[in-house]
């Protein structure tokens, strides 16, 4: 890090990096206080921790246990101690819970909505900063845990706006799993493979998962991926779990959906998938993913059916590993913006309150008054601040998409009234003006109203 | 970072880092979300820049000129280019304008709310995250502006509560000080030295202002602050125009001020004050400062008056760092922890509410059903999920301060009738209760209703 003077630096973001502008953020915000709402009204508590974690205490419970020290971002501090900025939301929870157990309520209910950086390699809409609604009950081994966390995302999920149908939350059990594994004869050690094959089943197809559950598998660019090496018959004893043969073990699942069906829950909204894995190790019994049922475009335009917008199980070991005592823990995390894609995908994330300018050709606190008049009449209104060209105004205008102007000239002022001009109408016929008196002479798309009468006729030209 | 499993890691968070709970983040997000109804209705655009930006960007406007490497967290990213943290929202403002220019309105209004992390000593009720609100106009050298910013911010701590004299926002310009330091003929390199000391006006006083501004000042720990080393008579023209003797270059000061009294903004919201520097060396003008003007107690206790709420000015060449084209611009930024301090202090950060815990004894899918009735009649209330034991539902209901519990029985079930529990007045009879059978012998402080008055009956309960 130089201190010298050097050149100008270059504006521009490090990549997987993103700025975000005020359409998404407002339709985010939308979404996520409504979630936020469902949450707080099932006595779920908000919880905050910060940024960074100690290196130590995020551990080995990184996304990717083939590499356990990359994928974060961690910097030393001054007492030479590592310091690591937090991947998920669920480790951090877990040093907050074993940190003050004795004072919490047991379960302790928490949600937490926050960024999380993974220090990976960036790709379209792929960045290395973006936000997780988790929803968390630590200190229940009751399927009831589960099954409200079920019932919870599922009123979340519509409260946003998705129909009845758009998604499907789909249950599984690791205990399944590990049944299968056992007496299949897999080497534990092999278990995270088999675990991340199987979870490619919804991308990859049968023929996929069967290669990575073997020798190995070439994608199309030509990478090859190492498989879990196992033996024909136990790939084929594991390939009967995926087409949802294997029914033993259902205990904890069959007690979720007894649960769920009493209230209403049913199959066309939770439904019991033993394709469903999860990638993450440290889950140890059931597992969630909440699915879009339909097709939407990505980022790049091209249209995909794309899998998880939330997905979690039940993990009882993570508390453990700072106290040593085990503590039964259940939580589901909603990725945000892969659910603003399909909000929006389903026009369910549009909405904008249209902006009045008020532009101040000579009297800037006059015009300030004005805004604020209609303000404290509900509307939203801001006055402009920049030069006092009328050319830049009008560009102005343009760029913030404001809806209506409202023009403050000096010979209206003297006789009692205001012009109210329809920018929305106004910009088809301004396109070829370039006076003030033309701009003015465009009378179709404006009206000039009685001073008291402003925000009335707003109001009455926004149909409100 | 070894990854050898060793002993269990403690469950704790670095130094200067905490986590925050429900009833703290729940006043605080009224606080923002009313902040920012605030501003959105006076046009301003929220955005959103990451948390990591290229360290050169960052570049030479760190807190502390005399230290431009410390004060943020910084790493090497794979391609060994340095990232850190942002440590306030403005410079990555001046970055995403310099980026963006030609897309922009102009000017362009925006506001954002984020957390940034300063690498320094934390301390009491100092921490190396917190959370800032700003807004900043970029793009227009008017004085309307400024004081668009200054009416914003004065309606924004009376909309989140803060009575008319409970605050007060003072100005000054950074123009009448550089106009004194130049008559005094102070050398340019001392400019920061002496901005600093001045800052510390309200703090040390006359006294510690004059030795800092000197040859140096030892404070009460023994640590020796090395000083500006003017000369007397320099001193003493700094002194005068402390004293508000100055009254040179008001030119802008007045243009706003005469914005904000045709506004109805006076004296007794925005003031002029010569004594007001603000620390950064980063101003071109006006200047800012909204202060409390009510003393309260700080996390430790003691009662004090303490100085901002709120702060900003005008930086006319922080964009220009980026593209050598000056871009006038200027700001006011909240720090929302003293801001939340003060509105606890006035009793305006407490509303909680009321939450009705609905107790399973035997049938979780029922408590569920339960629950969601009471919710769909807008009432918060939660389905205890753990234990079956009796005292373990006691020791839940008692931490969660839940004002009701809702008992489901199955003699009264079979009788079509329900018991609602007032715990706020059962918890001064129950102290001594250790068996289900006293527990409920306590009538005083419950009811028994028909189940279908269950939701009239709650509401009633709590003064609904």
């Amino acid at each position: 890090m130089s201190t010298a003077k050097q050149q100008r630096p270059k504006a521009r973001l490090p990549r997987g990096f993103r700025d975000r502008t005020a359409a998404e953020i407002g339709a985010e915000r939308k979404a996520l206080d409504t979630i936020r709402a469902v949450y707080q009204a099932y006595g779920f508590e908000p919880l905050e921790t910060p940024a960074f974690e100690f290196t130590d205490a995020l551990g080995k419970f990184l996304p990717d246990v083939d590499r356990p020290n990359e994928g974060v971002f961690s910097l030393k501090d001054d007492d030479e101690q590592w310091l690591s900025l937090r991947y998920d939301l669920t480790a951090p929870l877990a040093r907050y819970v074993a940190e003050n157990f004795q004072d919490l309520p047991k379960p302790f209910r928490r949600y937490q909505v926050g960024q999380v950086w993974r220090n990976e390699k960036p790709g379209p809409g792929r960045y290395r900063e973006f936000t997780q609604f988790d929803a968390d009950t630590v200190g229940s081994n009751s399927p009831a845990a589960d099954a409200e966390l079920l019932m919870m995302v599922c009123d979340a999920l519509e409260a946003v706006g998705l129909a009845r149908g758009d998604f499907l939350v789909k249950i599984n059990s690791r205990k399944l799993l590990d049944g299968v594994l056992a007496s299949a004869a897999v080497d534990p050690a092999r278990r995270g493979t088999v675990l991340r094959a199987i979870d490619k089943f919804d991308r990859l197809g049968e023929q996929g998962v069967r290669l990575l559950l073997g020798a190995g598998r070439k994608d199309e660019s030509g990478d090859f991926t190492k498989g879990a090496e196992l033996a024909p018959d136990q790939i084929a004893q594991v390939m009967r779990l995926l087409s949802g043969e294997a029914e033993a073990g259902m205990d904890d699942l069959g007690a979720i959906k007894a649960i769920l069906t009493a209230n209403g829950y049913a199959d066309d909204r939770v439904r019991i998938d033993t394709s469903i894995i999860r990638g993450l190790d440290y889950y140890t019994g059931p597992v969630f993913e909440a699915q879009l049922t339909f097709a939407m475009k990505n980022d790049s335009g091209e249209e995909v059916v794309f899998g998880s917008v939330a997905g979690g199980g039940r993990y009882d070991d993570l508390v453990a590993r700072f106290t040593g005592q085990q503590v039964p823990a259940t939580g589901i995390s909603i990725g945000v913006s892969r659910l603003m894609t399909a909000l929006r995908s389903r026009g369910l994330a549009g909405e904008v309150e249209p902006l009045i300018l008020v532009l101040s050709l000579d009297d800037a606190a006059r015009a300030f008054a004005t805004a604020r008049e209609l303000r404290q009449a509900g509307l939203r209104a801001e006055t402009y601040t920049g030069t006092k060209k009328f050319g830049d105004q009008l560009k102005y205008a343009d760029k913030r998409g404001a809806a209506l102007a409202v023009i403050e000239g000096g010979d209206e002022l003297a006789a009692g009234r205001i012009t109210i001009k329809n920018l929305a109408l106004g910009s088809a016929l301004s396109k070829d003006i370039e006076s003030r008196a033309e701009y003015l002479g465009a009378r179709q798309a404006q009206k000039t109203v009685a001073r008291a009468d402003l925000a009335a006729a707003v109001r009455e030209l926004l149909g409100r």
